[in-house]
């Protein structure tokens, strides 16, 4: 598929040598908006006014949504009012605040003047509502029905005013004061007879979502409940928007990449990679670098105090590095799953003694496994002898034991707390581990061999 | 919402002791199916078979899907035959599908006698798709409309038979043979004339899947494209299925978790962290931990071979867990970031340039400033003297960048090669970074302070 883009791209470039307009014109309506803005993105910005311009206008405008803020700006500082104009009537509302959100004050200002008064008042109304809440990402274009309407009312109002709609497949029911009453699917309305009404076919059981709630509640209650539209509410209970599915598996994919950064110790973007500047990518990494090499520093303390112990037995410093390691990677392993199965509501809190009953008995397995592997390879493979070897054994089954025991913990003590869970993942349970396992190590070795 | 769910299950609970049924009844039909499955997870086993059977069909077949398959069992064994047919009767073919794969042989046996001929063809026909293929997940209850249809036709159709598809939001038209010509929405069909030829107004460009794609293709291809229900083609272009959005939502939901358990590595399973046994965990986890400190022995190597400069300058020592632990973070940094950006398409292998410069120009930044805190840390803190200080600021400054590179590089050449970028995530570059950073700080431990 993107090899086709490729090949596409190619043909542009050819026939834009040429001047053959109509063929460009010709092959762009046949493709998706998603795939022109791909082949947009490869080409020289200088010729993305004239390709832009063959467009119908409602794929131009679809075009326009699916392309990297850096085009769509370029494409508006060279439209002229009209074309501009143009563009934000067919942008959906939702849509035309994400552009806002995007472009710089100037341009910001021209789309505001372009825009039609009534267009402006909502751009403006949804702005308002914080960033990553449901406010923020829902749309006003909704179908809205009255409880005294029947089938036949309904159909009418979507065939008259659907055409604006974000979508139509689901209707929501309002009462006096636009109180949200219930939801109703194209369907049953299709199913039903024209004379029913609404009000008696329509679902009364709605899941919805308050404007300030958070966005990643939108997505678990879509996931949840398999919703494709879901209506949102201010605080006295008044509709005043919907969220559509596709917005809801945009939010789901940015909270997942989310959760992967903090996992690796990166502090969140919501750019993509190739956008960002080295340096925002320095400033979202440096001072978690930071914190943990400092935190670091506490296992070099443990080294530096039993220095005369290592000195006595050199032999011993070759086997840190292998405990510190396998100590991350089982605490890791603990954390990620733990964290994960937070984030898809799979573990709650409750379930804490569960999980670390589970991970006791993962780690003992795994610290036995591991401990008999190393004990053998030790003994007949390095031959340090029986009393290092044992050391080394052991303390691998504590360790592994301790840091699947800290791994599944913390986790769900950050989110009982109400800290971010994400953040107790592998690189600052590794910091911990680290010291811990090179502790047992110190103090097995020295009782075992008696340093 | 889990408060909610708490407070109803305490309700049941009572009304259960009290044999109040009809007020259960009252009381369950007003829930969604997912919060009613939320509840029976929470009760006995024992009363289940009660409970379910106070639910209306449809409701019940829409809870039994949202059920963990060990109350779906209990449920079954409790069923009489024509309890079971009524609720496989209910079932789409793709729920049905997922159920016959989660029963064990004997429970299947029943399921299949009980299923009416025409969905145990269905069945058994979806059963031999490979696992993860889009023909494993696809539905086969979709609106199909001829080419020679009036939107007239059309609706009269999904009218007739539309109660028994999964959605009628998209709807597939089909020529000589089946094969798909086109897709039509139920929006333009009822925004359109009666008189209208479906064909005439059908989006002819339409995205589609094989049947024997990876889920993983069918999830990207819902995002690019903000889709709510994709065709699914045989070799021959023939349309056999849809994927529809909610579907596609979970597979995301797998593709993430299953990156995120790869990073870490560990093997993925499709099973909640709850459902899956102590053993099993041990199962998934064991084989990366034991691989990865089998490498973790080459690290060790490095530092026994150095065994007698450390001897002469044991302070160095202490810096080692410091050292390994900033280029292991250094370079998950990198390698997640890129990991995840091939996840969700935003990198291609033809970026590997591009990538590369940013991240040592990142790396440099990271390097300089985690190398001046360092410095200053050990020459005013630890007081180890300026060549120590100056060995172990350089050696942070090329480990970061030499973690960096790899980071990036490893994911981006392990997809060309069509391996799992995932798997080369954390501990994998952690170990490879380990190894390359002692050997690094020996070197210039050595050149330096001349061991």
């Amino acid at each position: 598929m993107s090899e086709k883009t490729y090949s596409l791209e190619m043909t542009i470039r050819t026939l834009l040598e040429n001047k053959r307009y109509s063929s460009i014109k010709d092959i762009l309506i046949t493709l998706n908006a998603a795939d022109i803005a791909a082949i947009f993105a490869e080409l020289e910005p200088d010729i993305l006014p004239l390709l832009f311009r063959l467009l119908p206008k409602e794929l131009a405008a679809d075009t326009f949504v699916e392309m990297d803020p850096d085009q769509q700006q370029l494409l508006i500082t060279r439209f002229s009012d009209t074309e501009l104009k143009e563009v934000i009537d067919e942008l959906y509302i939702d849509d035309a605040v994400d552009l806002v959100e995007e472009m710089p004050a100037n341009v910001v200002k021209r789309i505001l003047y372009q825009a039609d008064p009534e267009t402006r008042k909502l751009i403006n109304e949804l702005l308002k509502y914080p960033e990553d809440s449901a406010g923020s990402i829902m749309t006003t274009e909704f179908v809205e029905l009255g409880m005294g309407y029947t089938v036949e009312d309904a159909i009418k109002t979507i065939r008259r005013t659907g055409l604006d709609k974000e979508t139509i497949n689901d209707c929501f029911v309002t009462g006096p004061g636009r109180k949200l009453e219930g939801i109703i699917s194209i369907r049953s309305l299709i199913l039903a007879q024209d004379d029913e009404k609404v009000s008696d076919i329509m679902d009364t059981n709605v899941v919805s979502v308050n404007t300030m709630d958070d966005q990643e509640t939108v997505a678990q209650k879509f996931k949840k409940y398999d919703l494709t539209a879901m209506p949102v509410v201010d605080k006295e209970d008044r509709l005043v928007g919907i969220v559509t599915v596709d917005d809801a598996i945009d939010v789901m994919e940015e909270e997942a990449t989310e959760d992967i950064e903090k996992m690796a110790a990166i502090t969140p973007s919501d750019k993509p990679y190739l956008k960002t500047s080295a340096w925002e990518i320095y400033i979202h990494r440096i001072p978690w670098l930071m914190l943990l090499m400092v935190s670091a520093t506490f296992t070099g303390l443990i080294i530096s105090s039993f220095e005369e112990a290592l000195a006595a037995q050199l032999v011993l410093t070759a086997y840190i590095p292998m405990l510190m390691d396998t100590g991350g990677n089982s605490g890791s392993q603990a954390s990620v799953t733990i964290i994960r199965g937070l984030s898809l509501n799979e573990i709650q809190f409750k379930d804490i003694f569960t999980v670390i009953w589970k991970e006791v008995r993962v780690a003992v397995l795994c610290g036995i496994s591991l401990a008999a592997i190393s004990f053998l390879k030790l003994m007949f493979l390095d031959k340090v002898g029986m009393l290092v070897s044992l050391s080394v054994s052991l303390t691998l089954t504590v360790t592994v034991t301790i840091a699947k025991f800290i791994g599944c913990t913390l986790p769900m003590l950050a989110k009982k707390l109400g800290f971010d869970p994400a953040v107790m993942a592998s690189p600052f349970i590794t910091t911990v581990v680290d010291a811990l396992s090179l502790l047992t190590f110190f103090s097995i070795a020295k009782a075992i061999i008696g340093l």
